[in-house]
């Protein structure tokens, strides 16, 4: 047996017995003819001690441990004369009277701590001693904390945790496929899922009731950042269900998870229109953790002489309270913010409310005192607060105030990582105008079902036909969406025309599926829960490559197995494929 | 709201209550003024009555529903004048005032019952109707318990549940890799992993501790009867362990799983060398739910003027109880069954064991009584058994009487599929000797430890040469395997080169790993169970894909989404690949 006991586990009570520990050296210092080794492993960290003067041989071979030697260690649990109330086992030591090295270690290349010295490019290459670093470990397990617990709430409401394949059809629609030569069917191909819709509507027409996957999904996508190939999806479907049990459902996981995982109750989630949110925040996925909500100003602020509120859609603005003090400086800087080719504004109008009741404002020349309070007054303002406003066509406006509104929860610290506000935002339209194909794509995808009393505008006004579906946001990022989904083969082909699908396309590809709705397909529901940033989301980080344990890199590559690589010629032969890359691309 | 009951869930405490259900209708039936409509889902079946006499148009219109239509009935629970007691809502029935038909149906291919009209085919092509039969449903909902008891159990072990990439590196050695083309990357591929155990390596390595995964694995085998190119693993990791340890470990996990899926307890799990095993079964998946073990006849059957024998390595035979009686037809058939090809033997030897003390063999020309009693001695047989004897050489000869004691097994009943009785196999050979390739291969995996005192024979006799690997069995089938792995560099350098892999290919393919052994990795070992074959196994049925919602059939195709299937020529070329078929092959 290498161990009795893991290196966070020994208290004051397990003090006078002897013990065997391993784990991995920390670092090693002499003090006062004394060796002493903080011995770490996944469960904490305990000290070790060698004494030059009860085993000098001993003393020198733990003296000579290097960073990273894996070793065990046997002796005895004594009370420690200076305790260390920062560390769990920090109460005692042990007293090492046989030591074995385990492995030894060359020196890392970068610290193995949470502070590292190493830079992203060298810690991939070595992901292995990276993933020792305390943060990253406690990123994983608490991934693995909201798996459990994701599974004992869905198990608990009868769900059937259900596999569906990886090796599936090329149905490309939106992203792209990863796809996987069949060397048995020469000539064809499979396709990694983007997700398993199709086939969880299929088990729901099969009976299943209830269905949920964490599941991997792929899409070959130019990669952005914090964005990876392969990503995993908490993947749920019900039946015989309405919008309103999918909410209850869902929010209730979400109210499983934080107290489990987090302890922290949640309150009933808040829903908003997508309409709504638009309106009130220029966002479909709003941070409600603040208020500074959008204040529509045309009627107080255009046809007064100011053209360029005049000849805007919208005038729209927020008020920044407190802000009223910001220097000429900070509000340039907001200035050049929504001024950013990203944003795209092309100024940003500020009314300072100062403390005697005036107002000092960046449209002064336009707009006297009394014009500047009646926007005040419909804006909410008191005396120290900063208006910003911004112009032009609605729906820009809107984005560019959204950021703008953003920035400012950040610089007044109203964004906290711990804070955690959920959100549903509802009735999303079903369509959305491509620029580029010059069509119109489904917002959601293909299967939602259309708004039963928006059914008349299909014709005459698509784009204003809403959807039965839902998002869920938290803090301002969507960690889940789905739908009421289509059971009806009539209507699910009107939509595949909608979508200027022709119809052999639609047979080809989703004929299984508009099948299957003939043999009693059943109403059913659903969604899905992006299952790396809800963990990178709850673990207060950014990045979803944090809470994955061997990501790739914005090239899509591993760096530390080296993958994609080349494959064998016999691999060629096999699959019927040949390689035709242009030569100066060749790698 | 569909329904505020499911159809499995009424009792006769719902009496009188007014309820909603919704499901699927699975027969109709008039009687004596009425109409009983059978209404189906996951959780069972629920009768609905409709009375000609109170509502002649709703009784008029629930004798139209087709099967399979879905509907939702509303109306009264009541106790029911003939109670059924086969069902568990038998004591009651649901008086309908309102029928609301969700979905209808065309009338399906085959019947939804356990006992089908449907041949395979048609099945697999409506998998979603197939997946309706109570059967395959109860066959899905116990992987779904099994999976959740699985992660129970490890969970409370401290195992952490950690996603390892799908898209890896092609390292072929064994069977062949699924690829991937990357069209990031020009001209390189992606693989699906065979298994993610070079992954889960490197989580020990990281310091991890325990890792587990319920995760799919890729194959492009050509399939046999009952092997599917994806398939699923319980995959497990262990840091600071000894063989002891996993064995204890997944024994209580198989213990857990027993307990909470069928509630059956089972004894401590017995143990046996891989030499034993072959010594007493002629395999290395010992069937232990009989006895019938294999005895060596060498020393009393050979000499005596027998050349079969004589010329034999090995003389070895079974004694079947109480099997005497055979009749002539009887052994002429377990005689023709051991010359089928595919088993290969060039005759059966059988002595009858007559009640009065008598013998009767097919050698009598070569044996007397006496000579015949030795060998029912040694045998341990007693009047009334029958002993059945092989020989050849001795790897086929065991092999031979392997598959006529499982065949013997079969034709007494002696393998009933719910005796569970699970067996650890131990100490396996290192390497196994490729005929085909003229070259050592690992029996297990390269990373698989060598017994520490068989470490002289590698030179000398790698054959020879047992590693530190165990297979568990259940039933006579293998349903999980494992090894403690290497964790030197120098030790992993050892194994490649005999194997014969020359080291700049050991670099190419196993260099990150390797490279991690340099930085302090612990000593670790782990193992991984075929999910699929264990459900099934559990299930109490032979072929794993009842056990697997959307399998694939032997092509390697799913015949209901028809996949494999061709792709878009944009795909070919943003992927730079060309499609070399052969024309003849052309699908």
């Amino acid at each position: 047996m290498y161990r009795t006991h893991n290196c966070g586990e020994l208290r004051m009570e397990h003090a006078e017995q002897q013990v065997n520990l391993a784990g991995w050296v920390q670092r090693t210092r002499e003090f006062g003819g004394m060796t002493f080794v903080d011995l770490r492993d996944r469960y904490g960290i305990t000290q070790l001690v060698f004494n030059q003067e009860t085993d000098k041989e001993l003393c020198d071979r733990a003296g000579k441990l290097g960073r990273e030697f894996v070793i065990q260690a046997k002796g005895k649990v004594m009370e420690r004369s200076n305790k260390n109330p920062n560390l769990p086992t920090g109460d005692v030591e042990l007293i090492v009277s046989e030591l074995n090295i385990l492995n030894a270690s060359k020196t890392p290349p970068f610290t193995v701590e949470d502070d590292t010295d190493g830079g992203e490019d060298v810690r991939m290459k070595y992901r292995f001693l990276d993933l020792r670093r305390p943060q990253v470990q406690q990123n994983i397990m608490l991934r693995h904390r909201i798996a459990q617990e994701v599974r004992k709430y869905l198990d608990s409401q009868g769900f059937l945790e259900i596999e569906t394949p990886y090796l599936i059809r090329s149905t490309p629609e939106g992203a792209r496929d990863f796809v996987v030569p069949s060397r048995m069917n020469p000539g064809q191909f499979y396709a990694l899922p983007q997700s398993p819709q199709t086939f969880k509507q299929l088990l729901m027409v099969a009976g299943y009731d209830r269905y949920f996957q964490i599941v991997r999904c792929f899409r070959d996508e130019d990669l952005r950042a914090d964005r990876q190939p392969e990503f995993t999806q908490i993947d749920c479907e019900m039946t015989f269900v309405e919008q309103e049990d999918i909410l209850n459902t869902f929010e209730n996981m979400m109210r499983h998870i934080m107290k489990y995982v987090h302890n922290i109750e949640i309150d009933k989630v808040p829903r908003m229109t997508y309409a709504d949110a638009m309106r009130l925040y220029g966002s479909d996925k709003p941070d409600i953790r603040f208020g500074m909500t959008f204040v529509e100003l045309n009627d107080v602020a255009q046809n007064q002489g100011f053209k360029v509120f005049d000849d805007a859609e919208l005038v729209v603005g927020i008020c920044a309270e407190g802000c009223a003090s910001y220097t000429r400086k900070q509000l340039d800087g907001l200035t050049d913010f929504v001024k950013r080719p990203q944003i795209g504004a092309k100024g940003l109008v500020y009314v300072k409310c100062n403390e005697d009741g005036t107002f000092k404002s960046s449209v002064d020349k336009f707009f006297n005192q009394e014009q500047l309070k009646t926007w005040a007054d419909k804006m909410g303002a008191k005396a120290g607060d900063l208006l910003l406003v911004i112009s032009g066509v609605k729906e820009k406006a809107r984005k560019q105030l959204n950021e703008l509104r953003l920035e400012i929860g950040n610089q007044l610290g109203l964004r906290k990582k711990d804070d955690y506000k959920f959100l549903w935002v509802l009735d999303f339209p079903l369509l959305e105008w491509a620029e580029e194909d010059e069509r119109w794509v489904a917002r959601h995808h293909p299967f939602t079902s259309p708004k039963a009393e928006d059914f008349d505008k299909m014709d005459t006004d698509p784009g204003e036909v809403r959807a039965n579906a839902y998002d869920m946001v938290l803090n301002g990022t969507e960690i889940g969406g789905g739908s009421v989904r289509i059971h009806d083969r009539g209507l699910q082909e009107r939509v595949f025309e909608l979508l200027g699908m022709p119809e052999e396309e639609s047979v080809e590809k989703f004929g299984f599926l508009m099948g299957a709705f003939e043999y009693g397909a059943p109403p059913h529901a659903g969604l899905a829960f992006g299952f790396d940033r809800l963990c990178s989301l709850l673990g207060g980080a950014d990045a979803i490559r944090d809470f994955i344990a061997f990501p790739k890199n914005n090239s899509g590559r591993d760096v530390m197995i080296d993958a994609p690589s080349k494959i064998d010629a016999i691999q060629y032969e096999e699959l019927c494929i040949k390689s035709v890359v242009p030569e100066k691309e060749e790698v």
